[in-house]
Parts: C-alpha cells; structure tokens; sequence
C-alpha cells in the first residue's frame, strides 16, 4: 500500500505511541476498528495529540463517548465522526434550506433506512465463526441501531436541525434464529413538538440500501432518497414541486462546498466520504495555523453528535426493552465554544 | 342528473322505505354519506333487504360496526366496503404474489399514507363553519385515522394476508389550534410474529396522495407506490428486481381481473374505483341467481374487514391515549361461510 | 349493449340512412372502423347531418383527407379526431405553458413512440391470416406511421404550435419477413426554424406504450413520458426544475378542463379519451344550440390536424422511398372560420 | 500539485523530450488539451515511447486519426481513449448482457446526448473572446458532434458491438448568432441491417447531461440513462423488466470488474473515468512484463474507436452539407492483433 515498512505497525496503540514522537508524524488518525475498541483508540489518539477521524457508532456505551467528549474539549483536537450521508451534496442543500427557512418550522420527520443484506436466515454463516458484528459486547447494544440506526438519527438531525427528546421503540429480530437485533421501529417526539418515525432494518429481502428522509415543515415538504442521491426534492405549501441537483440552479453555499463537478455527472458515496475527510481537513489546519476554518467545512459530524447518537441507541433500547415506553433521549452537551 | 322526479328522494331512510316497496326496486344502495350516518343507513339498507355498498372509515364505533357484520350474517346480503387502494390491478397483483408464495413468509411491512390537503394552518377556515369530518361525533374517533388510516390499515391486510394483533401508537396533531388528529405514527406486531411500522397524516405540506407499501418476505420484497399505481417492484432476495404492469408479463389472474386495457396504457384512481363496482356487482348478481360468484371478484373488501379496521383505529387511539402502550387490536370473526 | 333491436344495425351506410330518418336520430356518430373506411363513413355522416369523431389516422390518403376538410366546412358540422394523447391533462398543461410564452421560443423537439407489440418475430401469425392493418390498402401506406406516427407528429403540433414543413425519413421494416412497415425514423424542420427528431417504432421487444416528446425553448424545456403521465416536468433555462401534475400548483385553465379529480390521484387512457369526447360534446352542443362554445373546449383534434397528419404520412413515406431527401410536408389550409 | 520543480514544465513537446531520457521517464502520457493538439502530442508521446491516455475526440481529422492508428500499432504501445460512459459499471453491463446473447439479434438502437450547457443565447460571451471550442480549426469541423456526439456514437458501438455503415445527417445551430453547430441529428443504417436514430444538442435550456441509449433486439430492450447510471433496465420480450445495478443480482464479469463497492452505494462520474484508467494501467503493465492483460480490462476505448469515431463525425458532417444524403460511415481498420 506504498507504507515505508519502518512506519507499518501491528499494534495500533504502539503505533500512535511510535508516530506521536515522530518529527513527521501522522497528522491525523482515522479509526475504522470494530466498534468496541473506537473509545480505546480514539482517546489513546487524542491523548497524544493526534485530530482523529471515526466510524461510526462512536462507541458502544454512553459513559465512553462522554469521555471522548471530555477529551476533545480538553485538548482543543479534532474529532470527526464519518456518518457518510452528511457528505452527499443534495444532503447539505436540505440542511441550508431548512436553515435558510425556506422549509418553514418543521413539523413532521420520517426516516427509514432498510437493507437487505441481512436477509438470508442462513446469515451469519454458522460454519465461519461468529462477525465481530454480530457479538453482543463488539458490536454494541444493537447490531441493526447501531450500524444504520445511528445514521437514520443523524441525518434527521442533520438536516432538521432538531434533537430527539423521547422515543418509543420496538427493536428486534424477525430472523428467528439470529442473536442479534435486525429491525428497529420508534416515534420520535422533537424538541419543537414535531414528531417523527423512524425505522431500520437490514432484513428486507432484495432491497440494496433504501435511506429516505421527508421533512415537512409549514412551508414545504423535503425528500431524499440515497440510491438517488443527486436530486433533492421540495414540494412547498403553494407552488409545484421543485427538484434540485447537485452545482444546479439554487444550489446553496453548503451544498456547492460538497460539489466538484459540473451539474449532471453524478458523484456518489465515495464523493460523499471524501467531503467530509475534507472538511475534517479542512478544520485540523485551521486548527494548526490558528486560523478560523471556512465555516461551511464544520458541517462535518463531530464528537458531540456522536455522543447524540449513542444515548438515542441507548434510549432506543431501554424503551424497547420496557415494552415500548416513550423514554428520554436527550443529551445535553454544551455547545462547542 | 337523469334520475325521474318520483324517484329523487329529499330523504335516505324515506327513500329506502319506498324503493323497497317497489317492484323496479334499486338494486343496491350506495353509502357516501359523513361517518356517523354510515351504520344507520347501513343497517336500515340491510334491513329492507338491499345489498350495500359503502363508504370507509365503516362505522365511527365498533359497536356499530359489529352490528352490521351479525345483521350481513343474517341476511345473507352482500356488503362492499369501497377502499380504492384494493382495487388497483398492481396492488391485486401484489396480494396473489403473496398468495402464491413468490414472497415467502412474511416478515415486514412498511406502510405509510402522506398527504398535505391539511398542511395550511388556516384549515379549516373558521370563517367557514367547521365541516362534518371535524366534528368529533360526525367525523369519528380520529380525523387522520379514519380518513387516511383505516386504508393503510387496510392495505397492509389486503396484500400481506397478515392481521395486526398489537399496535403501539402517537396519534395528534401537530398544527396547534387543529381540533382533530391530523397525524398518526404506529408500530405493528402481526399474527405471524412479523413486525411493521405505519405512518399517516394529511400535513405534509406539498405532498399530494403519496400512499406507499413495502411487504418483505424471505423471498424478497413488494413495493407499491399510490402515485405511480402501474407498477409493482418486486425485489426478489436473489435476482435482479422485476416490475410488474398492469396486463405485462406475469400478470395473475386475481390482478388480470382488474385490467382493462392493452399493457402500457395507464389506467388510476376511476377504474380502481370501479373493479371493486363490478367485483361488488358479481357478488350480488351470484346472490340473487342463486350461483357461485367467481371467485376473483372476492377480492373487495366487505363488512368484516370494514369492523377489523374500525377495531384498529380504536386500538391505535386507545394506545395513544395510553402514552404509546400495546394495544391489542385483533377482533375474531368467524370467517364468513 | 342495451341498444334496442330496432336500432342494432348490420350495415353502417344503412344505420346512418335509418337513424338520419328517425325524430329520436343519434346525435353523433364515432368512427372506429378499419382506417380505409373513414373516409367514406366519414362522408356519409356529415352529408346526412351528423356530427362525427373518428379514430386515427383520419384518412389514408390525402385526397380523401381534404375532402373531408371540404365537407366539414360546407356542413359547419363539427368534426372530432381522437387524438387521445391531447386528452391528458399534463399535455394540455404543455401546450398552455407554449402558449404562455413561458416556454419562450421553441427551437428543438424531440419525439418517440416505442412500442414491442410487433417485436416478436411471429407476428402477424401466418395462419391467422393477415389482419386488416397488415393489408397495404385497408392499413394505408404505412403500418407503423398510421398507427403511431400521427400519434407522435400530432402530439408535436399540439404542444409546440409549430408545423413540420420539411421531413426527413427513413421507414421501413427491420422483421424481415413482415410485408409492412414498423419503425420510422425522421429529422424535422419547423416553420420557425426550429429542428427535431422523431422516432416511432412497434418492435422494440418488451417496451410497452413509451411515448416521449421534449420541447426546448429559449426558456426552458418540457418533458412528457406517457408511461407516467401525471408528471409534466419543466426544466428552466435558471431555476430548478418543476413537476406539474393534473390539478396541483400552477395548473393552468386549458390543463385544469381536463382534470376531474383532486391532485395526488392519477387518471389515465379513458379520461383522457374521455376529455376529447366531452370537449366534441361542447362543440357539438354549441353548434346546436348556436351558441359560442367555452374556447378551452377546442383543443380537440379536428379534421384540419387529421389533414395535416395525412400529409405528414405521405411526405415521410415519400422521403424515405427517396432515400432520405428532405421533403415538402406543408399542408395550407385556411383557418376554420 | 506535488510536482517536483525540475520536472514541471512550460512546453509540452519539451516536456516529453526530457521525460524520454529520465530514468524515472512519466510512465504514461495522459493528453488533455484542445482537440486539435491530440494528433501532434499523442504522435510525439508514441515516438518517444510513451504509452497514451488521450481526451476524445481522438483527432478534428481523418488523415490525423489514421496516423495515430498506425502508430500504435508500429509501436505496439497501448493507446487509451477516454471515453467515460464506457467507464460506467451499468454501461459495461448492458454490452456484457448483448455479447453474451440475452438482447437476441440487435434490430434497434436509439441514442441521444442533450445537454443544456450553451442553450444561453449569449453563450460565447462575445467580451470574453472566443474560446477554443468555438473557433473551427482547434475546436474542429462540429463542436457538438466533437463534444458530445463522439460520446454518444461510441457509446452504441460500445454496448451494440455494431458498427454504423451508413449515416444521413442533419447539423447545425439554433442559436441564430452561433458560429458553431449546436445540435445534430441523424438516422443510422448499422452493418447488421439495424436501424437507429441520434441526437445530440447542448442548446436543451435546462437539461443537464442526459445521454440515454436503447438497444432492441429479438428477445428484449436494454435502456440506460446516465443521470441515473446504476440502473440498467432490460426489458425481455417476454417477462416483466428486469433492473440491473452495480454488484446487484445478475451482474456479469465484465460490469464487475467496474464496481467498488457493495450494491446500493451509488458511483458515479469520477469513478467511471478511473475504471478506463485502471484498464489501461492494466493493457500497460501487461505489455510492459510481456504478461497478456485481463481480457476484462480491455473495454476501453482505443484508437481504433477514435478513428472510427472521427470517421463518423466526417461522414455526418458531410451528409448535412449535402443536405441530409446517406453517407458511407465505414471505415476498415484490422483488428488489434
């Protein structure tokens, strides 16, 4: 992979120890480890100076993502959380609408994020040892919530602009013999009063990768669909409906920023990842030079959203598990300064 | 409107009181009427010996509603409930896909009725005097459940051959001064242990009948969509996804029945409308020549699927009354002989 | 049927004979027979007084063509071609966006009629004997241009306002062993200058009814898909683009005549059949009762475009015979007073 | 750009002189710049030994072409033409799906390429000066049909294996003040006895890269569209459509080998263009170890599609001068031993 053998290590704790006293040293640590050891790595990162880049969910329980918390606001670092969809140019332009009220105040949300490829009831193969996914303690308190859940919950946020405040859920696995959640239903209530549903799952025979959101707000309804990530559309209270693409007409400022090609050639998940890397980019040099970074590069999801994530999986969760009781999931996080 | 003046009646029950009395009696009596005035003219209709056609939501109360099943249980009477969604070529298609085992057994479904004709804050106008279906008598239990809700619910049952026997629901509205329901969000349990999740509300700005079904079996996947009712996506677990059309290739018979024109010519809402007339008007014709009806036309929705939605929204309401507890929501009837 | 004995007839000169006789005589007479036969039902019926709608193509020469031009002037009877893809709502809606001006001035179109009802390589199934659309006289000079191409090259004129004043072609057929034409190629000049392309086929195996038009502007561009006919969409020169659909945001008078139903719910083939009957039923009511009829009822094809269809056949057929030279197609034919 | 100083330079044909004599000589040549540079670089860079990546169209002239073709084949180096649809995974499907027998006999194509890029009447900005495109020499004897129209010629050949034998042609501009073409239209006569339509403009106000393409054959239709490329819709004679997608269900080899990433994530632009990369690195590492390539990798374009692609443009071009006459398209070249 072109690594000057003296710097490729076995060890990933050995390695930011080795690195961190490196005149050259890396100038950031990207974490795409199972899920359980993120809270290891990522304050180990940040211990030694290094901005850090991570998967997500950011971790596995709530008392380590605080900790990272804690960690970023004390070492002044960088920490971005790769929930890839805030990447999608089409993404950021609902953002700037609902931020630019064009949308209106948002009174509805929907999400669903349904796959397929945990369809098979013979998956996981029996035979080939348990995934590390599928392992209540590395893979977190819910496989399905925690691999797509998480995203279903940031991209509401994202682009709404809400938190959660309660929410009442029913998780679970339709595949009888699986050890592991592969379906998550909930309501959400809003911290505006709108309301919400949400639902993931991975075991919807034949379908590839179907996250949609809708918002609607008085002013409007938004839609995206990920498998047809280039068009956003706004159906407003009073007008007919509008498709917006991306570097298209009516392109905002924090949609142009996540778009490098002419209008009409479609960019797609790797475009999408590599914006926010960028942004990530972006904000460690300005760190580094003491600079304000270009603000339209924060959009990427930090630690605070990450730790957003974890307590609404927890919470998710525990109302599941009280038989769908409607259950507090808010965080409260200062605002970063 | 071509109706002979003897025969224009200023009033429902007066008018079956003297067509009954004729010799060139109506043949059947259509119910389009606000909720409440459904099971009397129902009843009074059954009573007089005339085959019914009627209206959804069907009756305002479950009492009501099981009323009117026992008295088509003793006059051996047809009973046509006019959910429109059950007449359209794609969605019968999708109901014999299942009946046929193409799905395999069902695990999913997905289901959510969005409209926004009740997004503008301004509705109703008060300077307008408040119409029937706001009325909490007139208008039933749940504005949005009865309205949107009891065909959703409907829907799910028609194409999944599934019953819900517990349901979890938020049911309110989310424009302040609204005196009556305008969304409802629910998750479902089924008889087969299938899992499911149920959006409906009138206030999504923009959107105009955006009605959408996904049923998810081990086989693969069903996706209906209300504004493009041509075509059917199946997604099978392993192969590439086909779409189904109205009289194209692999059309089934129970789907056939429904079609009137050569593959590629659109046909919508009108035609749905009128399939369940004719399925309705075999059924009757059979009856009254004393002959089997084809049994294709059975496909409509009749006086007990009208009382298991009826239990459904009071179940739903119950439930949000409740704070979002299951609720049981099955209602046994005995299958019709 | 319910038509009463008396009146079933076996001979349609001798109906027209005996119903131009009677007090109670029929009010309009519709032509659906085989194409060479238009012509002189068509004749027949004007000259005893009735007013007629014929089925497509409107002749199968251009001599038969203008004279129904002449008789339907010197009779002052209205004359209805069903042309029914002018029938759809969001077609009309295109042609009052042209006519608006919000299209600008038209300087491209582009036309396609797909069709894979011939694709199979069977057809027509030699034992069956020849069907009358396969005959070169009863059919007309050419399968596929009869059949679909006046379809595509009225649909052009309806929605741009321009005519076709020079063609050229390439027909023919690709099933070798057919004895009638099934695709046609063309490039198109208008008489504002503007260019276009036009395709029609009927063996494009496994395509059902895909006919497309786009019409580009100084302004912008409309796109119409039949397949989905509730969507217009207009793609402006600066502005994202909008979808119109039947009775939403932004439906225009002339579009709005066409829609019977609150938007959201589709309508398809009949209703649009059904628009171009009603609107020869206004024009015919006008005519009797001699009164101006409403000016959005006269988007019906009449027999001044049936003419020009004619001519448009000829013109192509003539081309390709040539090789391809660009050919005349310009029919002057004074404006109906 | 990371480039070290001494290896930056200011002259092109210096540039290749140096490179030549370097140890560490540039491993390929990659050939950006305006058309009717190409010859003259891509010439030079296989003199001194240089494999080639070269921009389309390949050359503004024949005689230009058909050096570069003997070049290439006196060399024995690797000449890559970077034709970017053909780069698409879903592109690579649908002539992986027509070579291995599933379209039947191909008896249709339809290709068009609009674009809305220079549908502004003030497009060239007369104050700007003229840009190369624009000027008749460099930008060669068609900009549209250099531009676009190459892009949509080989993308037939590409996926139909056919080649074009006859064209009549139809070219200009509708932008009375433009000293370019701006659309083209033409009909096409392919070596198998099928027939085929084109269309290529960039004067479609508001449309932004719409290049679709349809190839019939005796058992069904293919259809792609690249503002949505990871659908491929195959339309079988007899069975409903089938959707392929990227690593979806069906994908054979040949498409496989240009998909990243597990099916549902969408690849778009950027993607495509580095598949044509990767299979030339590949055609190049093989020759230079004397190893055969991956058969896979050889899908791109090389200069023997450019010639034939330069050939066709001349042919079309000459066909509209002489006012639309069928054109010899052919041009003989010996298979690549």
């Amino acid at each position: 992979m072109g690594i000057e053998a003296s710097r490729a290590y076995s060890d990933a704790i050995g390695m930011l120890d080795t690195e961190s006293e490196r005149g050259d040293r890396a100038e950031v640590v990207a974490i795409m480890t199972p899920n359980d050891s993120h809270h290891r790595y990522a304050v180990a990162a940040l211990d030694r100076g290094f901005d850090v880049i991570c998967d997500k969910p950011m971790t596995n329980t709530l008392d380590e993502a605080l900790e990272i918390v804690r960690k970023v606001d004390s070492t002044g670092l960088v920490f971005c959380l790769t929930h890839v969809y805030t990447g999608y140019p089409m993404v950021r332009q609902a953002r700037a609408l609902v931020e630019d009220g064009q949308v209106g105040e948002i009174r509805l949300v929907q999400v669903e994020y349904v796959q397929g490829n945990k369809a098979d009831e013979s998956d996981p193969d029996p035979a080939g040892g348990l995934p590390w996914r599928y392992h209540p303690v590395r893979g977190g308190p819910s496989l399905v919530m925690g691999d797509i859940g998480t995203h279903a919950h940031n991209l509401v946020r994202f682009v709404s602009r809400l938190e959660v405040t309660e929410v009442a859920a029913e998780i679970g696995h339709v595949i009888p013999a699986r050890p592991v959640d592969d379906y998550g239903a909930a309501m959400l209530r809003f911290d505006n009063g709108a309301r919400g549903t949400f639902w993931v799952t991975q075991t919807a025979a034949g379908v590839e990768n179907d996250l949609r959101i809708r918002v609607s707000g008085t002013k409007g309804s938004l839609e995206w669909h990920q498998e047809r990530p280039t068009r956003l559309t706004f159906k407003p209270l009073d007008g007919p409906l509008r498709v917006y693409t991306p570097n298209g007409p009516g392109t905002l400022p924090a949609s142009a920023r996540a778009c490098r090609i002419v209008a009409g050639h479609p960019e797609g998940f790797h475009e999408a990842f590599a914006n926010i890397y960028s942004d990530a980019a972006e904000a460690i040099a300005a760190r580094r030079s003491g600079r304000e970074p270009d603000p339209l590069a924060l959009q990427f999801p930090n630690e605070r959203d990450g730790a957003v994530g974890v307590k609404f999986v927890e919470a998710a969760v525990a109302s599941s598990d009280a038989n769908g009781i409607w259950t507090d999931a808010r965080l409260s996080l200062e605002e970063k300064s």
